[in-house]
Order: C-alpha cells, then sequence, then structure tokens
C-alpha cells in the first residue's frame, strides 16, 4: 500500500529549506503560523486508512493496480469522478472549510491528458514524463497543489501585451538539461506545506504566446522560489479549546525567481494551444471539486444557522425553516449538478475521465453566488452576539465570568458552556478575517461565476435553442 | 406493439359523451376550444413512433415484454427514470411547454408503489385490481391524468374540518358493487381529452380521514362527472400560421357529482396513511417530471432571448450574454436535479423505480423561483415591441400593411415576415393570458416552492449537519 | 375655471378623422375596443373637480391665474412637483393602473425648459410659439400625449447610420409654412383618443443629426397621421361587472407619413443638443411620473394579495406578512425616492421646476426590477385557481353554477359570488393579455432599468466616492 | 458656546475609573485597544468647529439658544431631521463607518418625548428631569450612548417568563433616593468612552413588566457598572500607515451588578406602556440615523469598487457599470427614504420632531437586505488579492519587497505603493474581523430587516389598499 500517515508527512515538510516568509520574517515549516494549515493536510493522510472511508477515501492505481490515497489517483471511470465528489465533500464537512489537497488532484488529472494530447500532435514526450513523475507520486503519497492563478497585471491586457512580460509566468530560458522560468503565481493556497508546486497557466493563450505555455511540477523548497505567505486561522483559544479552532488556511504569493526547472519535471512548454487547454482542463476539474467541497461549507452553514436557532430558543420559526430549506437547495443542487457532471462524464483519448463542462460551471456558478448570503443567513438568525461576543477571557475573570455565564443564557437546556461555545465557533465562521477569507475564496476560488458564465456559453448549444423558437414561430431562414 | 396513433387517439375522445362545459354551454369534445389541447396530447401519439426516439418515448412493459408507449409505463429501473425526465424535456421543447400526458404516468406509477403497500398492510386487492386496468391502460395506449388537488376550501383547516365536508372529494357510500364519491378537483389539465382520470388525495390525512382516502380511475366522460373547463392558446393566426400557435392548453374543475366507481376501477379506500403516501409520492414523480419540462420551458425562453437580442441587433451585448448563461444555469441545474434524482433513486417493494426526494425537489423548487425571472428576460431584451406589436390584421391592410413592413425592421440581415413572426411569437410567449397561465403553472404546478421546502424539511437530515458544527465547536451534549 | 367634463371630451374625441386601424379596419373613434381606454381618460375630467382633490388634481396657470387641470400645468414649485406625483399615485389606485395622461405634462413640461434654452442660445422662438399653443391647451383642457420611442431599427446603429433613415423620426422636408416628416412612434400610449400628440426625439443626438432633432405638436387625427393600434382590456364580463373591468389600454403605433407640421406647432427643428436635452427631459418627468403610478400598481397588488390571503382563510400567515412588508417596501421607497426627487428639485431658468435626476432614476429603476415579482407574489398567495377559474358562463350555467357556487368557497365568511369576484379579479390583474402588457409596461415604460443606469451613472460623482476610498486609504496622487 | 473639542473629551474620558475589561483583564481607558474607538469620538468633537460645517454639525439649543453640537439637540423642525441625516453621512464617509455618536442623541430624543407625554398623563416629572439632565449634557458636549439591547434570553419567552428576571434589564428594588437596576444589555457601542450611558427598555412591555420599564442616565464608570468589552480595528500598519485604520469599534456587554441610580437620573420607572413606546421610538430615531450612515457606507463601497477597477485595469468594464449602478442605487434609495421621513415628520406634543415611521422602516430595511451583497460586490470586483495580500512585512524584507513591488503592478498608471494601500485596504474593508463585524452590524444594528417588517405591518394601513381592490373588483361586503 502506496499511503503514508500524516506523522510522515509532516517528517518531510519539516525538512524542507526555509523559504517561507512571513510579515518580513524568513521562517522554517515549523513556524506555529503554519500549523492549522499542515493540520488541515494531515487529516487527509490519516483519515483515508480508516476502513469506513474504503474506496472513497483511497483508490487503485491504474499505473500499479497498488491501493492509494485517492488525492494521488487519475480518474478511470464514472464511479471515480463520484468518489472524488463524495470524498471532498466528506473532508470538509470534517474540517469545517477547504481541505486543499484536491489542488493537487485536480492538476495532475489535466495534466494526464494535456500531455497525452500533446504528445500526440508534438511527438514530444510530456506524457511519459508526467507518469514517471506520477508514479513517483502515487508511491509516496506525495501531496501537491496548483500554481496557475498569475499575478496577471493589467486585467484590460494580454500576457504578452503587459508593461513587465513577467506579469504571467513564463520560460526566459531554454537550456539542454532543463529551462530557467520567471514570474509569480497568487492565492496558492497550501504551497508552503505540500511536497509539490505544479505550475500551469492560467488563460489561453494566443500563438504569440507559447513562453508561457508551460508546465511543471517542483518541491515548494526548490532554489528559487520563495514563498510570500499570509495565513488565516480562528483565534487561538486559551482554554476553550474546539477541533475546528485548529484548522487554518495558508495562502502564498508563490515566486518563481529564476527558477531552474530539469526537463523530467517540464510537462509542457511552448505549445501555446494545450497551454490554455491545460488551464482551461484543471478549472474544469477544479471545480467538478467545488461540487463537493462547497455542499460541505454549506452543511456547515446549515448546521450552524439550526443549531443557532435551537440555542436562541426558535428552532421551529417559520422564517428559520424556510432559511434551512434555502440552505439545503443550495447545497443539494449543487451536488447534484456533480453528480450529473460526474454521470456525463467522458474518457479523454489517455484514458482519464473528464466530468462535463455544462453541470461542473452550473453548479459551481450557483454556489459562488450564495456564498455571502449563506453567511448572511448565520448571521441573521445567529443574531449580533456573533459580533459583539466578549471575548474569551472575561469569561474566567473573577469579576466578569460569572456574570458572563449568567448573562449569555438563552435556552435554558443548554449550559453556559455551551452556548458560549456555540457563539464562539460562529464568531469564527462568519465575523473573522477567516470568515472574509471563505467569502472571498467563495467567490472567487476556482473562478468566480462571470468565469464560469464565460465556459457555459463557450460550450452550450444556444444555437438549438433558437431553433427550437424559429420552429415554433414558423421562422424558416 | 401497444401503441396507437394519434387519429386512434381522436377517433376515441371524440365519441365521448358530451360533460364538458364552457362559459356556460355543454360542449363536444370537437370544440375548437379544445382543439389546441388535442393537438399537444395527439403529439405523444406521434411522435413516439418515430424511429430516432425509441427506448426514449417508448419503452418495454414489464407486465407483457410489448413495446409501450413510455406514457403507459412502470418504472423498472434508473434507466426509467432517466428516460422519462428526458422524454419530458424533448417533448416540451417540440411543444413550446406542457405536454400534459405526464399527468397519467405518475399518477400510475404512484398507484404501483401504494396499492402494493396497503396491500401487503391490509391484505387488501388494491394491486391485483390496478395491474388489471393497467393492463388495458398499456395494451390500448390510453391517456390518463391525475384529478388530485381538491378545491380544499378554507386553507387553514384541515378536510374533516371544513364547513362542507364535500371540499375535499370523498366517499359518501360504500354499495356492495362500488363506492359514490362526492367532491371536485381543481387545475386538472387535460380532462376533457385523456381517456381515464385517476382520482387521489391531495394531501396528508389523519386517521378521522378516512373518507377522503380514496383514489381510483374512471373514464373522462364518465356519469356524474361534470368539466367545467378553462382553454388557453395563442391568439389564433389568420394569416400568420406557425406550428407554435396550434398548442394550447385546457384546463378543469372536474366536478364528481355523486359519481359511483365499481370496486375494479377503486384502487384505495379509507386507508388513511395510504392516501397521504399517494398524495405525496404522485407529488414525488411530478416534481421529477418538472425536472424534464421547466428546462425545456426554460429552453424556449432562452432560444427567444437569443433570438430576439439577434433580430434587434445586439447579439453580443454583455448584458444579453449573462442573462443566456442565467438562463442557461438555471435549466441545467434543475435538468442534473433530475438526473441526481434518478441516478439515486431506489427500488420499491413493489419493483417500481422511485426517485430521490431532496434532489427532485431542490430542483422543482428551483425551477419554481425562476419562472417569473425567465419571462422578465425575454420581455427584457424582447423590448416593449412584445406588448405593442400592432395587431395582425393591420400588417396585410393595404395602408398600414406596408408601412408597418417597413417600420418593423431591426437587424437589417432579417426580413420583415421574419421579424413579424418572432414578435408575434414572443407574444404569445410573455404577453398573453397565456403567458399568464405559463407563469403560474410554473409557480404552482407540481407544488409552488413552499411545498416542496416542506417536502426537503421533512426528509433532510438536519441533525447530522447540527452534529458536525457542534463537534467543530467542541460542544458535548 | 379651464377645466371640462368628460362629456365635453368624448365629444371632442369622437369628432375626429377615422386614422385608427385595429387589426387590419379603419375604425372611428366610437370603435368598442377603445371604450376602456377612453374611460381612463375621462376619468381625469371627472375626478379633478371633486372638491377633495382641489390642489392636487388642479393647479394654478402660471400663464393666467386661473385654475387648470393639473395635467395641463407647468410645475412652478416644489410643491407642484410633489402634488403631481401625489395626483398619479391616487389616479392609478382608482384605476388599477397607468393614468394614461402623464404622457402630456411631461412632455409639455420637459418643452417648457428646453425651448427657453434653445431660444437663449439660438435666438430662435421655440417658447414663444409653445406657450401660445400651451395656453390653448390650458384653456380648453386638453389631453396630450408623448410620441418618443422611434422604432429604432437596428439597435447596434445609431439613427443616421440606419439601412433606412426613416427608422427615428426625421424632417424631410423645410418649407416657408412648414415643415415635412416622416417615421414611427412605438408604444405610444392612448394616441388615439388625446387631443394633441406631441412628438420628440428619443435619444441624445450628433452633430450630423440635426433633421432628427425635430419637436412638434399635432392633433391626434391630423393628415398623413395612421394610428395602428392594439387595444387590451379585461375579459369583458357578461354578468359579474366591475368597476375595474371597465378600464383598459391602447398602444399604438404612430407613423407619420410624410406629414406637414405648420411652423406654429413646430418647437424644435434641427438644434441637435436640445433634441437630445429634450428626449432626456422628458424621460426624467417621467420617470417622476413613474415614482407616483408604480406605487399605485403595487398598492393594488397588495390589496390583491392581502385580501387572497383573507379569502384563503390564511390572512395571518407568516409568509404572506412578509410578502406584504416585501411590497409596502417597493411601494414606499419608490414613492420615498419621487418625494426626495421633488424636494432637490430645482427651477430651470424658464422657470419650470425639474426633479433631481438620481433620485427619479433610483425610484423608477427599483419599480421596474419589481415589477415581475410584485406579479408573482400575487400569484403565490393567491394560488392556481387565479388561472383556472372556470369561464364566467359556467357560474350561470344551471348544472354548473350552483356546483361552482358550491366548490369556490374557502373563507366560509366571505360569499361565493365575492370569492368568485375576487379571483376573476386576479385573473384579470396577473394571467391575462392586460398583465403580460402591465409587466412589460413595468419594465420599459418610462425607460427600461439599465437606461435607468445609465443616466444615475451619467450625473453621479463617483471620483468624489473614489477620493473618500483614498484618503482613508491614505492614497495621495 | 457650549462645544469642547478632542483634548478636553478625551481628558474627561481618560479620568475615569477603571470598569473596562477586555479578555479578561481590568484595564484603564488609556488602553491601547480602546485608542481606534476614542478617535473615532474625537472627530465628532474636532469637525463641528469646522465652518464649512456650520449649522450641519452644530445646532442651535432650545434650551439655551447657544450654538451646540447637533449631537446634543432635539430635533425642533423638520430642518433639523433633514440636518441630522446629513450629519450622519458626512461623519460616517469621513470615518469610513460608524460615527457612534448616534446612539446619544437618538436616546436622548426619544427621552424628550416620552418623558413628556409619560407626566401628561401620570402627573410624573421624569421631563423635567431630563430636562435639568440635558442642560448639562448640551453645556458641556457630552458624548451618550444608549444601552437598549438586553441579553434577552430565550427568544421564545417575554421579559417576565425567562428562567432568570434579570435577563432583561430589571428594577430590582425602589429606595427613597433612588432604584437599584440589575441585568445587561448587549451589543452596546462605544460605552467605554462616552460620558453618559443612557438605558432604555429593549420591547413592548405587558402591563406585569411594570419592573422592566426603566430609563436612566449613569456615566460610563458608575459603581456597580461592569463594560465587558471587545475592541476591533483594522490590523495596524507598521508603516504603510492610513487614516482609515486608525478608525475601530468598541462593544460592551454592560452589566448593571446591582447598580444604584439616584431618582434625578430615572427617567422612567414602572410605566409600561412608555416602556415599550421609549423602545420603538428611540429604535425610530436610530432607523433615520442609519438613512444617513448606511449611505456612507455604501460610498465607500461604490468608491472601493471604482478604485479597484480602475487599478485593475478595468474601469469601463460593463459589468463594473452595473454592480456601481447598484450601489448607487441602494446608497440614494436608501437616503431619499430618510429625506421623506424627515419632509413627512411630526411634531411630538413636547414640541420634538419624530420622523415618518414607514419611510424609516423601509429604509432602513433596504440597506439591512443589502449589505452583505455590497461586501460581495467589492470582493467581486477587487478579486481574490484582498484575501491573499502578502503581509505587511514582506513588502519591507530585502528578498520579497522588491518582487512584491514588481508584481502587484496592475494599472501601469498607479504605483506599486498606491497598489499596495489599496489592497491593504480593501482587506480591512471586507476580509477582517472588522469587515465580519460590519456586516453583522448591517444586519442588526438598529434592528434587523424582520424587525423593520414587524413595524412597518404595525403602522401601515393594508385595509385601504384591500379597499381598492374591492372597489375595482366589485366587491361590496
Amino acid at each position: 500500500m502506496a499511503m503514508v500517515n500524516s506523522a510522515e508527512y509532516r517528517q518531510r515538510i519539516m525538512k524542507m529549506r526555509p523559504n517561507v516568509y512571513i510579515d518580513g520574517e524568513l521562517v522554517g515549516r515549523d513556524d506555529p503560523r503554519l500549523e492549522q494549515g499542515i493540520n488541515v493536510m494531515s487529516q487527509t493522510f490519516d483519515v483515508a486508512h480508516e476502513p469506513e472511508y474504503e474506496g472513497v477515501m483511497t483508490a487503485t492505481s491504474h499505473l500499479t493496480g497498488e491501493k492509494i490515497n485517492r488525492f494521488t489517483h487519475i480518474h478511470q471511470s464514472v464511479e471515480d469522478l463520484l468518489n472524488k465528489q463524495k470524498m471532498t465533500r466528506l473532508y470538509c464537512q470534517k474540517l469545517g472549510g477547504c481541505v486543499q489537497r484536491c489542488m493537487g488532484i485536480d492538476a495532475t488529472n489535466a495534466l494526464s491528458v494535456v500531455t497525452y494530447e500533446a504528445d500526440q500532435k508534438y511527438g514530444t514526450e510530456y506524457n511519459k514524463r508526467f507518469l514517471k513523475w506520477l508514479a513517483n507520486f502515487q508511491k509516496n503519497d506525495l501531496a501537491g497543489n496548483c500554481a496557475q492563478t498569475d499575478v496577471k497585471g493589467d486585467r484590460s491586457k494580454r500576457p504578452h501585451q503587459q508593461a513587465d512580460p513577467d506579469l504571467y509566468l513564463r520560460v526566459v530560458e531554454k537550456k539542454s538539461d532543463g529551462i530557467i522560468v520567471r514570474g509569480a503565481k497568487a492565492h496558492n493556497t497550501n504551497a508552503p506545506y505540500v511536497d509539490e508546486i505544479v505550475a500551469i497557466p492560467t488563460r489561453f493563450l494566443t500563438p504569440e504566446e507559447g513562453d508561457w505555455a508551460v508546465a511543471f511540477a517542483i518541491p515548494s523548497d526548490w532554489e528559487g522560489v520563495h514563498l510570500s505567505c499570509r495565513a488565516a486561522a480562528p483565534r487561538a483559544r486559551k482554554r476553550l479549546d474546539s477541533p475546528g479552532s485548529h484548522y487554518g488556511d495558508v495562502e502564498s504569493l508563490t515566486i518563481f525567481d529564476d527558477v531552474f526547472v530539469p526537463w523530467e519535471r517540464v510537462f509542457l512548454c511552448g505549445e501555446h494551444e494545450f497551454g490554455g487547454q491545460l488551464a482551461l482542463l484543471f478549472a474544469l476539474y477544479h471545480r467538478h471539486s467545488y461540487t463537493g467541497c462547497k455542499p460541505a461549507v454549506t452543511d456547515i452553514m446549515m448546521g450552524a444557522t439550526a443549531l443557532a436557532a435551537e440555542y436562541n430558543g426558535v428552532p421551529n420559526a417559520q422564517h428559520v425553516k424556510g432559511k434551512l430549506a434555502e440552505l439545503i437547495s443550495v447545497a443539494e443542487l449543487v451536488y447534484a449538478a456533480g453528480i450529473a457532471a460526474g454521470v456525463t462524464g467522458q474518457k479523454a483519448p489517455s484514458g482519464t475521465y473528464v466530468p462535463d463542462v455544462i453541470y461542473c460551471n452550473v453548479g459551481r456558478r450557483h454556489a459562488g453566488l450564495n456564498i455571502y448570503h449563506e453567511h448572511e443567513t448565520v448571521a441573521d438568525v445567529g443574531g449580533g452576539l456573533i459580533a459583539t461576543l466578549p471575548t474569551e477571557g472575561d469569561f474566567y475573570n473573577e469579576v466578569t465570568g460569572p456574570l458572563l455565564s449568567k448573562y449569555i443564557m438563552r435556552n435554558p437546556n443548554v449550559s453556559a458552556e455551551n452556548q458560549h461555545r456555540l457563539f464562539r465557533t460562529l464568531g469564527d465562521m462568519v465575523c473573522s478575517s477567516m470568515s472574509g477569507i471563505s467569502q472571498i475564496a467563495g467567490i472567487h476560488g476556482g473562478g468566480s461565476p462571470v468565469m464560469e458564465e464565460i465556459a457555459i456559453l463557450g460550450s452550450y448549444d444556444i444555437e438549438a435553442k433558437k431553433a427550437l423558437v424559429k420552429y415554433l414561430a414558423g421562422i424558416k431562414d
């Protein structure tokens, strides 16, 4: 079995060369601000060993036939697509948010398809290289991320039109043994604590943009890579510990400062049309991931709403019920879209299964359009105390402690401590820097709704729908 | 093959005893106001013979192994559920709206499940009777409808609490050879031109409401049945004929004026808990139908929007694209919900397949919440001319005709006649009594969004979601 | 007193030369299809005499000091603006919809400002002509309309770029005694039964578009004018008469077939910049009118919703209350915007008061964005019976009549006839060709929300708001 | 002139007895976590002296005729109501958020009305006491807050039904020289740095709830008062200072631990009906304040959106324009509602002016319904960088600093530092614990939308609207 546990994962990560910057300091992987992020990843190593998740959190490698962590798997069937979606929802439910490791599985699946097709057209050997890299990735149960979003400079200009050509990551030199790349990737979730950073293009590319059509994978502490990071986590608890407060997120602006990448790690280099395809295909897989993770986020929101209503003494209020029905509808419509995308998924020439474009995009779009409203719902039902809950220490001060325990009481069947626990957790969820990040990730992560609209309009057969109306109207062109 | 064509269907219908009332007159089935409704049903007899729809519009009877019209089929697999959804969308696309015959298939499938379960519990023989009736139904390719919605009287009172107990259809006498029923069913689509009216309860029933737990099937011209009808169709065309203008809808207030039903046609009589189950199960099947028909309605709306934009000369306007993406998202989310409902459908003890409750309901709810906005979109992009288009005759008057042809011109590549055709059709679609009916059916048909919310909340495991939050918050009860 | 009653008004209208076309026929003003529209206008002549509306429905002429019908008045104060808004709401409440005569007052007020300013710049005498025409208009209490919206052809092209230059109304010849104009105006409410049609441009005009910068007033039966009309009214009642069923609307495509206009009736001819200003200023006044009429429409919708809930037996249902609060909020926010527009209105150089641009536009936009939802609300609370109510005659047929009276019962305190009355009226309101027109007029009448957005963005000081953020961020350019 | 400056204000505050608790510590008013809140209040002392705001930020005392800070004024006219709304918007624009001192003016105005009316009915002398207290308040330019929201316990129970009667603040003893009160008030903005805390009831009270009908004012460091506080402010800047980062908010759970209040400071004690009136009247004034402050918040949001679009290089993108138009519409509809409320305000028997209930409530409701969407808009246009901007220190580190300055570049006409400034500020605005508080305050502050709906339904004449429909339908009861 090619699966490790979190202790081994942590050990690997802790050995890395320090190239993480936080607030002006160069720090090691053991910096406490990275801890909550590492905790998230750790779960994906440990839970996969639990028997009840066999076949969901695990898969069978098509390379070796061995049992592997599903996060390292290349989808071989509709079943795989459905299980990946299901796995994503389960992890995100447990973690109260983003599982992060989907970045890697989505990047590798996209590479499995595009490297194959590029080779078919150009006689290159990207796929061979990729599969060799993948064999190791599966065998050692490595964690990958995906460095996709370039910093992009002026949004009204294409990559080759920017004042500074480095505003999209590009090849600045090709050498006999590899390439030199320069640029920076933004919003790079979990970069400091993955084994491998997988870099791919961020958009369609024109023929003059071959230098920007580059894909590769390197360890996250590779020479020349600087990770300028922002960590976010719930406010640390002093005495009121809770599982949820141990999970957080680190975002990196990942700078490639003239980084050398040896050819065996280069998976695309110059084929502009495949650069664009790779960008879209990762996005597609990632939007399918969102049909798993966003329902989990909504699950948490609906649980929070229902619990807040119960603790406030109004579990059966009509407006609470309506709001719950709305949250359920969002979660399950998005999840249904992912199921439909899986069921109607297609096998690519490489053998990899690809979910349906339209269903993935309508699902991700619906999730993105509702995220703020979900926060609003929790805040609405929870009430102002979420924002004005006295700080933790006051609950343990000898003067204020007993008074706060008296005055926090609502539903008399719920203890003061549990009331306190709930409202502190609600604060983490919808009134903290974490909640801001959750909102913005909810819009933009994996592509904002407007990006999904572009994808939808690019694939949908509107002409067929116009033909229906022409027929009904008796219009014959 | 147990399938007839529309000529045979019409022949059967035309023979019926006159019991249809329109605007105070007792009329025959050949009344021109019924014609557009009959045209709709006729399609379901003829299209089923087209080879390209084999296996979608047709099915294999589980009773006889014969090929039958799918509208008479009892679902034997997930595939059947998916095909029924697909068939529904295809028909509604062709018809520019409601195919109507789904009423029958949804009623019979619900009966196949509930009669079986009632028999298991009570040792009755409802299922045997039902299957015998069904054999004939399939063999002769009969059209059924479903008389479900009672007139309901005071909405704040239960059936047995009404000032007049007849406000919900009930058994008023049981005799050796059958029962006498009294009451009225509202919103009874296609009642005047179906072969069989299938009557079932409309809601959960309490133990004291056994008299209201009644289900049966009778021909639509049966003694004691009065059909008080309202027909709606696009305004008849004088010279600008179009396929769409030949399709319409007839709604009946179906009055059971002390109607005798022989026992072999009685499928439930007194078992209150199965009355409620039957009501819900029909609703469930019917909501699954909506995941097929509503996407078709949206398909028409998006085709209309796209064509209006083209004819107005603004096919690529940013706001038009955004609106199209929104319409596509509504159509495909609803359709995805139906797919997910089918894929996760379950086999009932009777062998019949039942779609998933949650997915059906979130799908139907989403459709219901968007119908008005879809009309708004067509009106928004089409413009005021939809409402103010001069009447048809003026386009053929010698003074005004040429002037109207001059002044209706927009996109110069589209002929004046086609401009005229489109805007007249848009008028039918979103500015007519038909459009009002389409809007109201879009909310209330199959149960309004608030009914779906009740169904969702009744089935969803909210406690599991509260448990997720308790875990994250460290709350241990 | 320069005010007539409806008898005199009708007499004038009936004398007009037949130039109205309906469905291919040339008809007189006594055609029954015009009757409901004429009834609407008649109210504006009669109600103005009622003492309780003194000062609201009437005003004091600034030309003569005489009491006049406010619909012929030029606003001389903030009070006038507020009273015009109030008058509009009151009339529309009584009529259950559009009062129609606002077209005239909005056109004349715009002309009073623009003719003055054009004269100031060019030394023309448009204002003098206009005031002479106005004196007669006030003295005889004439009804005016406004022919503004050109048919516009290809929406992506400007007037002078159209394949056919006549797609915007234009001057085709200037003569010593007047001008010849050609073109057509769409969506021309009440044209067949006003005394005077006031024609003005529909949009900003460029310097090469002087020929399209033309404004004038002519009697509605003037030589060369053809009115191609579409009349809409509630379905005529046979026995269940009601005030509301007597009011309707007529829309004309008003064709100017090389029409001669003598100079004394020409109020702008060639000054392109004032053509654009006139278009915008009429739109501004008209949007201010909408802050009066749309709240009245919403008043009717909320009354209908509340009454439907009462008749259905659920007057206190939580969701009904929420919907009522929403309707009230729409009505009163829009009305508040009109008050704010009036209170902050400014005096133009001509002495005429002009309401504030931003408030008028945010008010009209809010109304336009909510109209479909208002219909949805009535349909939602009223229920499916609105769409499926048996036809009127069946309520009086000897077989079905008593049965329908039995089965329409809901709230037992409301008579069957009143239930019938309400649901038939609801059908007229939200399930009829009238309702379609009301919806489309609700979006597009006076300019659709997107037009208001353009007006808002054109006038609002966004730079000042950017400066606030720059200050807070410490950004100094 | 009875106006001080901020230095004097601070001096007063700093002298106070320590009774502020933060995170378990008892701290002085000089604790740095209170600093940003005190900075906000300070502005209200200093800006009032600027000549350009004369008459807006200042007023004339009706007690003395002296010029006073408007925040200490009792409204004597419609003009005063309009100026208070205007003042509120101006301050909040400058502060980038809540001005906080409105709490005091709204509480005192409500007391001016209710004490008078209670005296009229009961012959008490609350008004006399209040006016004496007010004279000192105005003379010394004191800052007040309003302790209204009780902690409320079980939301499904009334005050006297709670398991613990102290969950609503109440009188526990009446003595010859004063009263003893016990309870706690939540969400008590600015309590630690005001001169006077004004306590009033939070809801309608029944006859058995006289003990809860209590109002009084005491200094914020009064014996027995404990302030358990939560401070929120933008993350402190190290090198990138900005005005906005100096403003913050402190919320107190204000505990009245058997507090003695002398009679001269008691303004209501036992008159339950006036307790309810006072609660509603403060809410009304405060909702009118929201029609001033919320447009300012939206002003900031729209400035941020426009600036983000400019810096991103897409100032003229269609969707950006649409979003700006929407933000403007929200701001100006809410402001218009406040103007309408002022203009139609009425004079209470005490002489104080009271804004209109309906307009205040529809305005506040509209603001509350839009706050999350406004945050969403900024996040949508700003992009993911708002959430993932590297921490400040990295911009000044020698390795990462130059690289971040390179890669943050977007619109090439904007310096890297200004890009940095903007995105850091956007982070403060929509991705921080401050933004969470702003969202929740946006829903619940002054009463959530559902509270406004209750107020609206309680005052609106729905029967008149039903009568309109009855008339149109021909229904005569």
